[in-house]
């Protein structure tokens, strides 16, 4: 028999002990990988019925709709589910110069050396690391914090 | 003065309550998204050293090498860390056709219809959902899990 929620059509998010899941965020364009998030019930909710895109910080302990401060929203354009629903990914129109609170396009702006030995000795190199838009500025003179 | 985590070049992953980072997964050659999983630190320090994808299990808490099972492994052909350093992306060169435990190339394979009324009513839908592979036969006659 085939497992109701891998196989089946029911939305069935299974949240972890904090009550999130994991959600992958990518550019409906050009398919970049912009940043990872949590959803808690309520932010789930409210990005599928509103087709904006809202989180739930985990530092903060807070709801939040990405761009609330910054103006940056996210339009979504698609939302998929993975098999054991413990993820989301959401493809979305970026508004604004980018998504990462350091004023990047995306967070993921350093790679990690693979293959040279050691975890503990690698040196991160920046890569695609521009930066897109000034943080202080953006965030009205405060020093942004990551909301993931 | 700059955040030593955001803006330095030592890899200092932030890992959570239970010792884990998320690790997103897209094909390095079409950039689909594969898989989310997670990797505690000797997942992580396996995949930085070997350049293999080694995960650990949330539901077995277990270390497990992608492909160990199913002979799907996953060359690492590039990692990122994100901002904050409590996620890695990680591009792959997917061995055997698919990367998901039920037999199709991506774990995404239902999408969420976005901005019609009620979350809890949402009825998913299939997309890219065709098998590349049969689970059972891979697995040798066992109903495969996810292992995420």
């Amino acid at each position: 028999m085939s497992d109701p929620i891998e196989e089946g059509l029911l939305l069935a998010p299974k949240f972890d002990a904090d009550g999130l899941v994991t959600c992958v965020v990518t550019d409906a364009k050009s398919g970049e990988l912009l940043m990872v998030a949590h959803m808690n019930a309520e932010a789930l909710k409210r990005t599928v019925e509103s087709g904006e895109a809202w989180y739930f910080s985990r530092s903060r302990k807070a709801l939040w709709k990405k761009g609330e401060s910054s103006g940056h929203t996210q339009r979504v354009v698609e939302m998929r589910v993975d098999c054991d629903q413990d993820a989301v990914w959401i493809k979305v129109e970026q508004a604004g110069p980018g998504a990462c609170h350091t004023g990047r396009r995306s967070c993921f702006y350093r790679a990690v050396p693979l293959g040279q030995g050691a975890a503990a000795s690698v040196r991160l190199e920046f890569r695609d690391a521009d930066k897109a838009f000034d943080p202080h500025e953006v965030y009205g003179g405060t020093t942004p914090k990551s909301d993931s």
